[in-house]
């Protein structure tokens, strides 16, 4: 393998707000030159493939103020401090959906943006739900909705899902459903 | 459906970078009640999944600064100014990776993480594939790997894909070559 990493030179603080932080990196690269990378600092997120036992997928609908419009997608949300995927995801699913699932496992993490971020979403998947109430944090408003996994592959195909983690989520769950997951 | 929409109050700039911006929103909820947003912005991007005669599923090995490693990702940038996603994907492919591609349609576009950036990322499927010569930008240290399309999905079952975008961009040419995209 040809040399590919960068070395560190500084960083300066650009901004730390309530969930995001900003900072500029001056890097070396393989040829010696110096660059600078913008990079947006995110504490992580769980993003939550949860599938009832009818086989459909628990998708919410809220606004997200960065799109200006109202998002289909799948569960997600900031685990607290020490807390675990799988406890976070319990924990959130239960919050934005009132479904409590006894089984839950993680699946696949990542880096949602690994050109600019250090975000990495942990993906689980969350199955033998049982609906309680749900209770959304304050600023939270939020619309649930159970959709068929094939449907929501035909969403998929067709172009109506807009969020990329909902997308990979709903091919999870198309996956699981199949036995090859 | 119940009322999800968000008003917007004030926007007030934090950064303006090279690539990124920063802005905080202040914004009404539903309930009447106020909120803030920190929001990143970004003018998006093209990741393309480009597919071999042979079923391979052209990769890009780089240093990502953010994540202070080497990623396997398919190939992804910014667009140029009034650039389509379909220029963008045959311009990046070719930059990164020396591949020129005779057939390029737009499959799907998401948001990459609507809860806090407007960026939004058009994924190409990219086939009848030549290979010229690679000219990657001054400050991009790539390499390419061509992978058996099975052998990527293996990878991504058992997590040592590392890039959402990436692992979308496996499902897609799964689907494709399976004749069902």
């Amino acid at each position: 393998m040809k040399q590919l990493k960068e070395g560190h030179l500084k960083s300066e603080r650009l901004y730390k707000g309530t969930l995001l932080g900003l900072r500029k990196d001056t890097v070396k690269l393989p040829s010696g030159k110096k660059a600078t990378r913008e990079i947006v600092e995110h504490p992580g997120a769980v993003a939550i493939v949860a599938i009832t036992d009818d086989n459909e997928l628990v998708l919410v609908r809220q606004f997200r103020t960065p799109t200006k419009q109202v998002l289909l997608e799948i569960p997600a949300g900031v685990p607290l401090k020490k807390e675990s995927a799988i406890a976070a995801s319990r924990r959130e699913l239960e919050e934005e959906t009132g479904f409590r699932a006894k089984k839950v496992r993680k699946i696949f993490e990542g880096y949602a943006t690994p050109g600019y971020s250090d975000e990495v979403i942990q993906f689980c998947l969350a199955q033998d739900l049982v609906l309680a109430k749900p209770k959304p944090d304050e600023d939270e408003f939020l619309e649930v909705d159970l959709v068929d996994i094939d449907t929501c592959v035909d969403l998929l195909k067709t172009g109506k899902i807009h969020d990329i983690k909902t997308m990979l989520g709903i091919m999870i769950a198309d996956m699981v459903v199949r036995g090859e997951l």
